[in-house]
Protein backbone atom coordinates (compact mmCIF):
# COMPACT_ATOMS: atom_id res chain seq x y z
CA UNK A 1 0.00 0.00 0.00
CA UNK A 2 1.39 3.30 -1.36
CA UNK A 3 2.15 6.53 1.54
CA UNK A 4 -0.55 8.01 -0.62
CA UNK A 5 -3.45 5.46 0.51
CA UNK A 6 -2.26 4.74 4.09
CA UNK A 7 -2.29 8.66 4.72
CA UNK A 8 -5.87 9.14 3.02
CA UNK A 9 -7.16 5.51 5.15
CA UNK A 10 -5.86 7.67 8.18
CA UNK A 11 -7.43 10.84 7.40
CA UNK A 12 -10.59 8.98 6.82
CA UNK A 13 -11.03 7.80 10.82
CA UNK A 14 -11.84 11.46 11.20
CA UNK A 15 -15.39 13.11 10.10
CA UNK A 16 -13.76 16.21 8.83
CA UNK A 17 -11.46 14.59 5.95
CA UNK A 18 -14.53 11.80 5.43
CA UNK A 19 -16.82 14.53 4.36
CA UNK A 20 -13.67 16.47 2.64
CA UNK A 21 -13.24 13.76 0.65
CA UNK A 22 -16.72 12.33 0.14
CA UNK A 23 -14.95 8.52 1.51
CA UNK A 24 -15.11 6.53 4.05
CA UNK A 25 -13.70 3.20 5.42
CA UNK A 26 -14.88 -0.67 5.32
CA UNK A 27 -13.49 -3.03 7.57
CA UNK A 28 -13.70 -6.76 8.38
CA UNK A 29 -14.64 -9.80 6.39
CA UNK A 30 -18.47 -9.54 6.80
CA UNK A 31 -18.76 -5.97 5.61
CA UNK A 32 -16.60 -5.87 2.84
CA UNK A 33 -18.46 -9.12 1.56
CA UNK A 34 -21.45 -7.00 2.27
CA UNK A 35 -19.99 -4.08 0.25
CA UNK A 36 -18.92 -5.86 -2.87
CA UNK A 37 -22.42 -7.24 -3.14
CA UNK A 38 -23.87 -3.67 -2.67
CA UNK A 39 -24.19 -1.13 -5.53
CA UNK A 40 -21.91 1.22 -3.28
CA UNK A 41 -18.58 2.37 -5.07
CA UNK A 42 -15.37 0.95 -4.05
CA UNK A 43 -12.45 3.46 -4.50
CA UNK A 44 -9.84 1.00 -3.21
CA UNK A 45 -9.20 -2.31 -1.61
CA UNK A 46 -6.81 -3.91 0.42
CA UNK A 47 -6.65 -7.06 1.91
CA UNK A 48 -4.44 -10.35 3.22
CA UNK A 49 -3.37 -13.05 1.30
CA UNK A 50 -5.46 -14.78 3.74
CA UNK A 51 -8.66 -13.08 2.43
CA UNK A 52 -7.19 -12.99 -1.26
CA UNK A 53 -7.15 -16.68 -1.39
CA UNK A 54 -10.79 -17.51 0.13
CA UNK A 55 -12.02 -14.72 -1.82
CA UNK A 56 -10.13 -14.71 -5.51
CA UNK A 57 -13.37 -15.46 -7.41
CA UNK A 58 -15.29 -12.58 -5.97
CA UNK A 59 -12.50 -10.35 -5.97
CA UNK A 60 -11.79 -11.46 -9.64
CA UNK A 61 -14.20 -9.64 -10.63
CA UNK A 62 -14.27 -6.49 -9.42
CA UNK A 63 -12.84 -3.23 -11.15
CA UNK A 64 -11.37 -1.29 -8.70
CA UNK A 65 -8.06 -0.44 -7.37
CA UNK A 66 -6.90 -3.35 -5.24
CA UNK A 67 -3.59 -5.04 -3.78
CA UNK A 68 -2.56 -7.41 -1.27
CA UNK A 69 -1.35 -5.77 1.84
CA UNK A 70 0.09 -7.13 5.42
CA UNK A 71 -2.30 -7.83 8.90
CA UNK A 72 0.62 -4.51 9.97
CA UNK A 73 -0.35 -2.33 7.26
CA UNK A 74 -3.92 -2.65 7.59
CA UNK A 75 -3.88 -2.75 11.89
CA UNK A 76 -1.79 0.80 11.41
CA UNK A 77 -3.78 2.66 8.76
CA UNK A 78 -7.38 0.99 10.04
CA UNK A 79 -9.26 1.38 13.36
CA UNK A 80 -9.34 -1.94 13.82
CA UNK A 81 -6.89 -3.86 16.80
CA UNK A 82 -6.25 -6.44 14.59
CA UNK A 83 -7.43 -7.18 10.95
CA UNK A 84 -6.95 -10.71 9.04
CA UNK A 85 -9.23 -9.37 6.17
CA UNK A 86 -8.71 -5.97 4.82
CA UNK A 87 -10.48 -2.30 4.10
CA UNK A 88 -11.79 -0.65 1.58
CA UNK A 89 -12.35 3.16 0.40
CA UNK A 90 -15.96 4.01 -0.48
CA UNK A 91 -17.68 6.56 -2.01
CA UNK A 92 -20.08 8.42 0.40
CA UNK A 93 -23.46 8.16 -1.37
CA UNK A 94 -25.83 11.34 -1.68
CA UNK A 95 -28.18 12.13 1.08
CA UNK A 96 -31.09 11.43 -0.63
CA UNK A 97 -34.67 12.58 0.95
CA UNK A 98 -36.90 9.64 1.98
CA UNK A 99 -39.39 7.82 0.49
CA UNK A 100 -42.24 7.83 2.64
CA UNK A 101 -44.45 6.18 0.78
CA UNK A 102 -45.82 2.69 2.49
CA UNK A 103 -42.99 2.52 4.00
CA UNK A 104 -42.31 2.71 8.11
CA UNK A 105 -38.85 4.67 8.54
CA UNK A 106 -36.88 5.38 11.79
CA UNK A 107 -35.96 8.60 12.81
CA UNK A 108 -32.99 9.06 15.48
CA UNK A 109 -33.18 12.13 17.45
CA UNK A 110 -29.73 12.89 18.75
CA UNK A 111 -28.66 9.78 19.02
CA UNK A 112 -25.11 9.95 19.98
CA UNK A 113 -23.42 6.99 20.14
CA UNK A 114 -21.82 4.81 17.28
CA UNK A 115 -22.00 1.64 18.56
CA UNK A 116 -25.64 2.81 19.32
CA UNK A 117 -25.98 4.02 15.54
CA UNK A 118 -24.31 0.88 14.06
CA UNK A 119 -26.75 -1.84 15.84
CA UNK A 120 -29.82 -0.01 15.23
CA UNK A 121 -29.27 0.34 11.92
CA UNK A 122 -28.12 -2.98 11.41
CA UNK A 123 -32.33 -3.79 13.57
CA UNK A 124 -33.28 -1.57 10.93
CA UNK A 125 -32.05 -4.07 8.17
CA UNK A 126 -33.24 -6.97 10.24
CA UNK A 127 -37.23 -5.59 10.15
CA UNK A 128 -36.86 -4.61 6.54
CA UNK A 129 -36.62 -0.92 7.37
CA UNK A 130 -34.75 1.02 4.48
CA UNK A 131 -34.29 4.66 5.92
CA UNK A 132 -33.21 5.99 8.70
CA UNK A 133 -33.49 9.54 9.84
CA UNK A 134 -31.27 11.11 11.76
CA UNK A 135 -31.17 14.62 13.06
CA UNK A 136 -27.99 16.65 12.57
CA UNK A 137 -27.00 16.04 15.80
CA UNK A 138 -26.75 12.50 15.38
CA UNK A 139 -23.52 10.70 15.20
CA UNK A 140 -21.59 10.41 11.62
CA UNK A 141 -23.35 7.05 9.74
CA UNK A 142 -19.78 6.98 8.26
CA UNK A 143 -18.32 6.57 11.43
CA UNK A 144 -16.13 3.41 11.30
CA UNK A 145 -17.57 2.28 14.53
CA UNK A 146 -21.28 2.59 12.91
CA UNK A 147 -19.96 0.82 9.63
CA UNK A 148 -18.59 -1.93 11.59
CA UNK A 149 -21.19 -2.38 14.19
CA UNK A 150 -24.04 -2.52 11.11
CA UNK A 151 -22.75 -5.73 10.18
CA UNK A 152 -22.98 -5.32 6.56
CA UNK A 153 -26.57 -3.44 7.05
CA UNK A 154 -25.04 -0.41 6.12
CA UNK A 155 -25.07 -1.37 2.47
CA UNK A 156 -28.84 -1.73 2.56
CA UNK A 157 -30.30 0.56 4.62
CA UNK A 158 -29.53 4.41 4.20
CA UNK A 159 -29.38 7.53 6.44
CA UNK A 160 -31.21 10.66 5.64
CA UNK A 161 -29.29 13.81 7.83
CA UNK A 162 -31.77 16.90 8.28
CA UNK A 163 -32.91 19.02 10.62
CA UNK A 164 -35.30 16.64 12.27
CA UNK A 165 -38.21 19.30 13.53
CA UNK A 166 -38.19 21.17 10.59
CA UNK A 167 -38.84 17.89 8.77
CA UNK A 168 -41.56 16.97 10.83
CA UNK A 169 -43.58 19.83 10.57
CA UNK A 170 -43.44 19.53 6.88
CA UNK A 171 -44.46 16.11 6.84
CA UNK A 172 -48.09 15.57 4.94
CA UNK A 173 -50.70 14.84 7.28
CA UNK A 174 -51.30 11.07 6.41
CA UNK A 175 -47.63 10.29 7.63
CA UNK A 176 -48.33 8.75 11.39
CA UNK A 177 -45.14 10.04 13.81
CA UNK A 178 -44.61 7.17 16.73
CA UNK A 179 -42.21 7.72 19.78
CA UNK A 180 -41.16 6.19 22.68
CA UNK A 181 -41.40 7.80 25.72
CA UNK A 182 -41.64 6.52 29.78
CA UNK A 183 -45.27 7.18 29.72
CA UNK A 184 -47.45 6.88 26.60
CA UNK A 185 -49.50 3.82 25.84
CA UNK A 186 -48.23 0.11 25.54
CA UNK A 187 -46.61 -0.99 22.27
CA UNK A 188 -47.91 -4.12 22.76
CA UNK A 189 -51.75 -3.34 22.29
CA UNK A 190 -50.46 -0.26 19.74
CA UNK A 191 -51.84 -0.31 16.49
CA UNK A 192 -49.70 1.15 13.83
CA UNK A 193 -50.27 2.24 10.82
CA UNK A 194 -48.23 3.17 7.50
CA UNK A 195 -46.72 5.56 6.20
CA UNK A 196 -45.45 6.12 9.85
CA UNK A 197 -42.18 7.48 11.27
CA UNK A 198 -40.71 5.85 14.69
CA UNK A 199 -38.40 8.28 16.41
CA UNK A 200 -36.15 7.34 19.18
CA UNK A 201 -33.93 9.99 21.22
CA UNK A 202 -30.76 10.77 23.13
CA UNK A 203 -28.75 8.10 25.21
CA UNK A 204 -29.25 10.48 27.87
CA UNK A 205 -32.57 12.24 27.42
CA UNK A 206 -34.42 10.65 25.25
CA UNK A 207 -36.63 12.68 22.48
CA UNK A 208 -35.84 16.47 22.54
CA UNK A 209 -38.88 18.44 23.65
CA UNK A 210 -39.27 20.41 20.42
CA UNK A 211 -39.32 16.75 18.57
CA UNK A 212 -42.04 15.15 21.00
CA UNK A 213 -44.10 18.39 20.56
CA UNK A 214 -44.51 16.90 16.96
CA UNK A 215 -44.89 13.35 18.13
CA UNK A 216 -48.69 11.96 17.59
CA UNK A 217 -48.42 8.67 19.19
CA UNK A 218 -46.75 7.81 22.45
CA UNK A 219 -45.44 4.40 22.99
CA UNK A 220 -43.95 2.62 25.90
CA UNK A 221 -42.48 -0.81 26.21
CA UNK A 222 -44.21 -2.50 29.36
CA UNK A 223 -41.77 -2.49 32.28
CA UNK A 224 -41.94 -5.76 34.50
CA UNK A 225 -39.05 -5.15 36.89
CA UNK A 226 -37.10 -2.17 38.23
CA UNK A 227 -34.17 -1.27 35.47
CA UNK A 228 -34.99 3.08 35.55
CA UNK A 229 -35.08 2.63 31.07
CA UNK A 230 -33.67 0.39 28.31
CA UNK A 231 -30.51 1.36 26.29
CA UNK A 232 -31.75 3.56 22.92
CA UNK A 233 -31.05 0.57 20.68
CA UNK A 234 -32.82 -2.28 22.39
CA UNK A 235 -35.68 0.21 22.56
CA UNK A 236 -35.37 0.21 18.76
CA UNK A 237 -35.68 -3.56 18.34
CA UNK A 238 -38.15 -4.03 20.70
CA UNK A 239 -40.43 -1.36 18.97
CA UNK A 240 -39.99 -2.75 15.71
CA UNK A 241 -40.53 -6.29 16.52
CA UNK A 242 -43.99 -4.79 18.07
CA UNK A 243 -44.71 -2.67 15.31
CA UNK A 244 -44.15 -5.08 12.49
CA UNK A 245 -46.25 -7.61 14.24
CA UNK A 246 -48.85 -5.46 14.07
CA UNK A 247 -48.53 -4.54 10.67
CA UNK A 248 -48.98 -8.34 9.28
CA UNK B 1 -6.91 8.60 48.90
CA UNK B 2 -3.95 6.93 50.14
CA UNK B 3 -1.29 4.16 48.08
CA UNK B 4 -3.26 1.30 49.60
CA UNK B 5 -6.64 2.11 48.14
CA UNK B 6 -5.19 3.75 44.96
CA UNK B 7 -3.31 0.40 44.50
CA UNK B 8 -6.31 -2.08 45.23
CA UNK B 9 -8.72 0.06 43.32
CA UNK B 10 -6.00 -0.55 40.22
CA UNK B 11 -5.88 -4.26 40.93
CA UNK B 12 -9.28 -4.70 40.67
CA UNK B 13 -9.70 -3.50 36.78
CA UNK B 14 -8.19 -7.20 36.41
CA UNK B 15 -9.99 -10.14 37.21
CA UNK B 16 -7.57 -12.32 38.82
CA UNK B 17 -7.46 -9.72 41.45
CA UNK B 18 -11.20 -9.66 41.72
CA UNK B 19 -11.39 -13.51 42.28
CA UNK B 20 -8.46 -12.84 44.87
CA UNK B 21 -9.64 -9.87 47.14
CA UNK B 22 -13.35 -10.87 46.71
CA UNK B 23 -14.16 -7.47 45.64
CA UNK B 24 -14.94 -5.05 42.43
CA UNK B 25 -15.44 -1.58 42.02
CA UNK B 26 -18.78 0.72 41.20
CA UNK B 27 -18.32 3.69 39.26
CA UNK B 28 -20.36 6.81 38.07
CA UNK B 29 -23.09 8.36 40.11
CA UNK B 30 -26.26 5.88 38.70
CA UNK B 31 -24.26 2.63 39.43
CA UNK B 32 -23.25 4.40 43.01
CA UNK B 33 -26.83 5.92 44.23
CA UNK B 34 -28.48 1.81 43.29
CA UNK B 35 -25.24 0.49 45.19
CA UNK B 36 -26.42 2.03 48.20
CA UNK B 37 -29.55 1.56 47.95
CA UNK B 38 -28.88 -1.95 47.53
CA UNK B 39 -27.89 -4.42 49.87
CA UNK B 40 -24.16 -4.96 48.56
CA UNK B 41 -21.57 -4.73 50.90
CA UNK B 42 -19.14 -1.12 50.21
CA UNK B 43 -15.84 -1.64 51.80
CA UNK B 44 -14.74 1.93 50.64
CA UNK B 45 -16.50 4.41 48.66
CA UNK B 46 -14.51 7.86 47.51
CA UNK B 47 -16.23 10.78 45.88
CA UNK B 48 -15.65 13.93 44.19
CA UNK B 49 -16.78 17.24 46.29
CA UNK B 50 -19.25 17.69 43.96
CA UNK B 51 -21.04 14.23 44.56
CA UNK B 52 -20.74 14.96 48.27
CA UNK B 53 -22.82 18.24 47.88
CA UNK B 54 -25.43 16.56 46.01
CA UNK B 55 -25.63 13.43 48.33
CA UNK B 56 -24.90 14.47 51.59
CA UNK B 57 -27.50 13.22 52.76
CA UNK B 58 -27.36 9.69 51.58
CA UNK B 59 -23.88 9.63 52.09
CA UNK B 60 -23.88 10.72 55.97
CA UNK B 61 -25.83 7.41 56.35
CA UNK B 62 -23.45 5.07 55.48
CA UNK B 63 -20.97 3.56 57.27
CA UNK B 64 -18.85 2.22 55.27
CA UNK B 65 -14.77 3.69 54.96
CA UNK B 66 -15.65 7.24 52.69
CA UNK B 67 -13.43 9.83 51.05
CA UNK B 68 -13.52 13.04 49.10
CA UNK B 69 -11.18 12.21 45.95
CA UNK B 70 -10.95 14.67 42.80
CA UNK B 71 -11.82 14.00 39.51
CA UNK B 72 -8.37 13.55 38.57
CA UNK B 73 -7.15 10.87 41.28
CA UNK B 74 -10.55 8.97 40.44
CA UNK B 75 -9.55 9.09 36.68
CA UNK B 76 -6.43 8.28 37.30
CA UNK B 77 -7.22 5.02 39.73
CA UNK B 78 -10.90 4.04 37.57
CA UNK B 79 -11.85 3.05 34.60
CA UNK B 80 -13.60 5.89 33.09
CA UNK B 81 -12.05 8.33 30.84
CA UNK B 82 -13.24 11.11 32.75
CA UNK B 83 -15.38 10.72 36.79
CA UNK B 84 -16.96 13.51 38.09
CA UNK B 85 -18.60 10.95 40.58
CA UNK B 86 -17.41 8.45 42.12
CA UNK B 87 -15.88 4.87 42.74
CA UNK B 88 -16.53 2.21 45.37
CA UNK B 89 -15.15 -0.66 46.26
CA UNK B 90 -17.74 -3.71 46.88
CA UNK B 91 -17.33 -6.88 48.35
CA UNK B 92 -18.49 -9.76 45.77
CA UNK B 93 -21.64 -11.58 46.63
CA UNK B 94 -21.78 -15.12 46.93
CA UNK B 95 -22.79 -17.43 43.86
CA UNK B 96 -25.31 -18.61 44.80
CA UNK B 97 -27.58 -21.57 43.47
CA UNK B 98 -30.70 -20.21 41.13
CA UNK B 99 -34.26 -20.21 42.45
CA UNK B 100 -36.21 -21.96 39.61
CA UNK B 101 -39.14 -22.10 41.41
CA UNK B 102 -41.64 -20.13 39.09
CA UNK B 103 -39.10 -18.52 37.68
CA UNK B 104 -38.03 -17.31 34.38
CA UNK B 105 -34.23 -17.41 34.06
CA UNK B 106 -32.09 -16.48 31.79
CA UNK B 107 -28.79 -18.28 30.77
CA UNK B 108 -25.51 -17.57 28.71
CA UNK B 109 -23.67 -19.90 26.86
CA UNK B 110 -20.44 -18.37 26.14
CA UNK B 111 -21.43 -14.72 25.68
CA UNK B 112 -18.06 -12.35 25.80
CA UNK B 113 -18.42 -9.25 25.08
CA UNK B 114 -18.93 -7.48 28.74
CA UNK B 115 -20.58 -4.91 26.96
CA UNK B 116 -23.20 -7.08 26.07
CA UNK B 117 -23.26 -8.94 29.45
CA UNK B 118 -23.76 -5.36 31.25
CA UNK B 119 -26.60 -4.55 28.68
CA UNK B 120 -28.04 -8.13 29.30
CA UNK B 121 -28.55 -7.63 33.28
CA UNK B 122 -30.21 -4.37 32.05
CA UNK B 123 -32.86 -5.84 29.91
CA UNK B 124 -33.47 -8.53 32.51
CA UNK B 125 -33.95 -6.09 35.28
CA UNK B 126 -36.03 -4.16 32.85
CA UNK B 127 -38.43 -7.40 32.18
CA UNK B 128 -38.40 -8.63 35.93
CA UNK B 129 -36.00 -11.54 35.57
CA UNK B 130 -33.68 -11.83 38.64
CA UNK B 131 -30.74 -14.16 38.18
CA UNK B 132 -28.71 -14.83 34.67
CA UNK B 133 -27.32 -17.68 34.60
CA UNK B 134 -23.56 -17.47 32.84
CA UNK B 135 -21.79 -20.47 31.77
CA UNK B 136 -17.99 -20.62 32.89
CA UNK B 137 -16.59 -19.07 29.42
CA UNK B 138 -18.86 -16.33 29.51
CA UNK B 139 -17.33 -12.40 30.68
CA UNK B 140 -17.15 -11.84 34.30
CA UNK B 141 -19.98 -10.11 35.73
CA UNK B 142 -17.73 -8.06 38.16
CA UNK B 143 -15.85 -6.33 35.05
CA UNK B 144 -16.23 -2.54 35.46
CA UNK B 145 -17.30 -2.66 31.89
CA UNK B 146 -20.38 -4.87 32.58
CA UNK B 147 -21.19 -3.43 35.67
CA UNK B 148 -21.19 0.24 33.64
CA UNK B 149 -23.55 -1.40 30.91
CA UNK B 150 -25.75 -2.80 33.53
CA UNK B 151 -26.55 0.94 34.49
CA UNK B 152 -27.49 -0.01 38.34
CA UNK B 153 -29.30 -3.43 37.57
CA UNK B 154 -26.40 -5.19 38.89
CA UNK B 155 -27.76 -4.83 42.19
CA UNK B 156 -30.90 -6.23 41.59
CA UNK B 157 -30.16 -9.21 39.06
CA UNK B 158 -27.77 -12.25 40.62
CA UNK B 159 -25.38 -14.30 38.30
CA UNK B 160 -25.10 -18.02 38.80
CA UNK B 161 -21.50 -19.46 37.12
CA UNK B 162 -21.94 -22.87 36.82
CA UNK B 163 -21.22 -25.27 33.68
CA UNK B 164 -24.29 -24.89 31.50
CA UNK B 165 -24.49 -28.15 30.00
CA UNK B 166 -24.35 -29.87 33.24
CA UNK B 167 -27.05 -27.84 35.08
CA UNK B 168 -28.89 -28.63 32.22
CA UNK B 169 -28.79 -32.22 32.21
CA UNK B 170 -29.19 -32.14 35.90
CA UNK B 171 -32.38 -30.17 35.64
CA UNK B 172 -35.90 -31.54 36.64
CA UNK B 173 -37.88 -32.55 34.28
CA UNK B 174 -40.23 -29.68 34.87
CA UNK B 175 -38.26 -26.69 33.77
CA UNK B 176 -38.52 -26.01 30.02
CA UNK B 177 -35.11 -24.94 28.38
CA UNK B 178 -35.74 -22.45 25.39
CA UNK B 179 -32.71 -21.26 23.22
CA UNK B 180 -32.67 -18.89 20.28
CA UNK B 181 -31.35 -20.39 16.72
CA UNK B 182 -32.10 -19.28 13.15
CA UNK B 183 -34.35 -21.99 12.60
CA UNK B 184 -37.01 -21.89 15.33
CA UNK B 185 -40.87 -21.51 15.84
CA UNK B 186 -41.73 -18.19 15.27
CA UNK B 187 -40.94 -16.33 19.32
CA UNK B 188 -44.41 -14.26 18.59
CA UNK B 189 -46.21 -17.57 18.57
CA UNK B 190 -44.26 -19.26 21.26
CA UNK B 191 -46.21 -20.32 24.38
CA UNK B 192 -43.69 -20.44 26.83
CA UNK B 193 -44.82 -21.62 30.59
CA UNK B 194 -42.94 -21.11 33.48
CA UNK B 195 -40.28 -22.18 35.55
CA UNK B 196 -38.10 -21.74 32.05
CA UNK B 197 -34.83 -20.98 31.37
CA UNK B 198 -33.81 -19.00 27.97
CA UNK B 199 -30.80 -18.84 26.50
CA UNK B 200 -28.79 -16.92 24.32
CA UNK B 201 -25.26 -17.92 23.03
CA UNK B 202 -22.14 -16.59 22.20
CA UNK B 203 -21.48 -13.35 19.75
CA UNK B 204 -20.20 -15.49 16.78
CA UNK B 205 -21.34 -18.70 16.97
CA UNK B 206 -24.28 -18.73 18.87
CA UNK B 207 -25.50 -21.54 21.34
CA UNK B 208 -22.99 -24.34 21.59
CA UNK B 209 -24.18 -27.98 20.34
CA UNK B 210 -23.88 -29.38 23.19
CA UNK B 211 -26.22 -27.04 25.16
CA UNK B 212 -28.54 -27.29 21.92
CA UNK B 213 -29.22 -30.57 22.16
CA UNK B 214 -30.65 -29.64 25.91
CA UNK B 215 -32.76 -27.27 24.55
CA UNK B 216 -36.69 -28.08 24.59
CA UNK B 217 -37.87 -25.52 22.47
CA UNK B 218 -36.38 -23.49 19.23
CA UNK B 219 -37.25 -19.99 19.40
CA UNK B 220 -36.67 -17.76 16.35
CA UNK B 221 -37.37 -14.07 15.92
CA UNK B 222 -39.29 -13.12 12.85
CA UNK B 223 -36.76 -11.39 10.14
CA UNK B 224 -38.56 -9.60 7.42
CA UNK B 225 -35.00 -8.22 6.10
CA UNK B 226 -31.62 -9.03 4.77
CA UNK B 227 -29.57 -9.04 8.26
CA UNK B 228 -28.01 -12.38 9.06
CA UNK B 229 -28.29 -12.10 12.16
CA UNK B 230 -29.07 -9.70 15.65
CA UNK B 231 -26.95 -8.26 18.06
CA UNK B 232 -27.07 -10.96 21.24
CA UNK B 233 -28.36 -8.58 23.45
CA UNK B 234 -31.34 -6.92 21.02
CA UNK B 235 -32.30 -10.96 20.80
CA UNK B 236 -32.50 -11.31 24.30
CA UNK B 237 -34.63 -7.86 24.50
CA UNK B 238 -37.02 -8.63 21.96
CA UNK B 239 -37.44 -12.94 23.21
CA UNK B 240 -38.03 -11.54 26.78
CA UNK B 241 -40.59 -9.09 25.26
CA UNK B 242 -42.61 -11.64 23.80
CA UNK B 243 -41.94 -14.37 26.23
CA UNK B 244 -43.23 -12.11 28.79
CA UNK B 245 -46.17 -11.02 26.77
CA UNK B 246 -47.25 -14.49 26.37
CA UNK B 247 -46.84 -15.31 29.82
CA UNK B 248 -49.26 -12.58 31.17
Amino acid sequence: MNKRWQKLIRSLHNKKFRKKENLFLVEGAKNILELIKSDLEIEGLFYTEEFQEEQHTVLEQLSCEQEVASDDVLKKVGTFQSNNSGIAVVKTPENAPLNLDNQVVIALDDVRDPGNLGTIIRIADWYGVKQVLCSLNCADWYNPKVINASMGSFTRVKPYYIDLKEYLVGLSDEVMVYGTFMNGINVQQAKVTKPAILIFGNESNGISTEVADLVHVKLTIPRRGMAESLNVSIAAAVVCDNVFRSLT
